[in-house]
């Protein structure tokens, strides 16, 4: 089922590259054109035929009908300003940034197409060496229309990504960075804050239970920067949930207040639960 | 290779049954005693051969020259004045808690032939039906001595955990009961603390990431309140060090300091790394 005749991927990582795959691999699209800095990610990409065409150059996106940012949010929001001179107007933008406000307010005032996207998918594993047309199979993927968004725009992104495998959930571009903020950005603090002061010499110590707990302080630093900064008032006031609520198991510790204790972890344990 | 002649497991959970199926399968004793609060627990695990012999009552110890405490830490803490009247003098005991200084505190005072043991093995999985002889295969069993400690106890203990498939290190109870603290003990308040504040309504956006976070809240309540009292000193020590931590990420996402968030989520990343 074709969708789009010429698809231009900017950031041809995990999830850029994955997409890329799985576009061509359900036949989606006529082309599909990636776009790195990296030079022999393009010829990886080619040679591998994730990608028809590849370049470093910005201007290849010119004829595309369907055009994703999908490099860390920083580079999305700059991006948006280059890429403009060379768009096509009835092209559609869309994006698979880790957080949606900025983007969603700073992008729709200048794509008339544009559908902010993202795929809960993807790991702590970076690069088109680890893409995988399987990544959105069974994953929800969160769109984020804008008041001025095109109906028929988002109708097609949302066809796009059910067709790549990923149940489609609409939410506002406020409500999703709340709900990101606790559910995917605060464990990753805390993942890297845990970590951080383990001692060195303790770490020949740490079971399944301390590796688990912290795989995602693997991820990449600086795509993480971006979102915690862009995210920032949530961020801030989940953190802070998330202190009272230590300070209230350490206060209970201390007191010996075996009830306290008893009656948090059991109801952490029943919300865990529900998570599967 | 036989090393003991009748071996008596109080508490046949995940890891007391773990340990019969183990001796069991590498014919490490003549005969295999279990006990259990849990009736059904001692006719499954005699119907699967698991144990040969099994009671709700402690006497059944009586002639057995190795007993393990395989209970929850304050279980352990009871147990050791009670079994006090079965056991023949020239016993060897041990026991599996995840603390080690009270424990070793008491018990070395009480059985003459007494190692504390704390294997590095199993999950947030409970109970004989998940037992496996595999959970130790590759582990790290850490033996906490004594100033008293009886040499030769020692060394057979080391030799059972060998034969079970784990590497033995020795170290002081305080020295274990600190590390611990932070590999294993603090990583389970994290885990408790943060899904306890993911609101119920965000819980369907939880991915692989926040899946991994709090897997170990899944834990035993009651098990991981006793452990955490157990080791309550270090534990507030602990938790401090990580709330400084994390109020200094906080801080940062504040000022938006992006060179200190670098800094410290790099780090963090090189630090879990190290883990593998």
């Amino acid at each position: 089922m074709r969708l789009f005749n010429k698809v231009a991927i900017i950031g041809t990582g995990l999830i850029g590259g994955s997409m890329a795959l799985a576009i061509k691999k359900k036949c989606l699209a006529h082309q599909i054109i990636g776009v790195s800095r990296h030079k022999n990610t393009l010829i990886w990409g080619k040679k591998s035929r994730v990608i028809d065409k590849g370049s470093q150059d910005l201007s290849i996106i010119a004829d595309a009908d369907l055009v994703v940012l999908a490099t860390p949010v920083n580079t999305i929001l700059k991006l948006a300003d280059i890429i403009l001179k060379f768009i096509r107007k009835d092209s559609i933008v869309t994006d698979v940034g880790s957080t949606k406000c900025e983007i969603v307010s700073k992008l729709s005032k200048i794509f008339p197409n544009y559908v902010g996207s993202h795929p809960l998918a993807g790991s702590e594993k970076r690069g088109l060496v680890n893409a995988s047309t399987d990544i959105f199979k069974n994953s929800l993927c969160i769109l984020t229309p804008a008041k001025n968004t095109n109906p028929k725009a988002l109708k097609k992104i949302k066809n796009l990504w059910n067709a790549l495998g990923a149940k489609v959930v609409i939410l506002s571009p406020d409500t999703h960075d709340r709900i990101l903020s606790f559910v995917s950005h605060l464990p990753h603090v805390i993942a890297f804050s845990l970590i951080d002061i383990v001692p060195d010499k303790y770490l020949k110590f740490g079971a399944t239970g301390l590796k688990d707990t912290t795989r995602i302080a693997l991820s990449d630093s600086r795509l993480w920067v971006d979102i915690l900064l862009s995210n920032r008032g949530n961020m801030l006031e989940s953190i802070e949930h998330f202190e009272n609520n230590l300070s209230r198991i350490k206060s209970a510790i201390n007191k010996r207040d075996e009830r306290t204790l008893i009656k948090i972890l059991k109801r952490a344990k029943g919300k865990r639960e529900i998570l599967g």
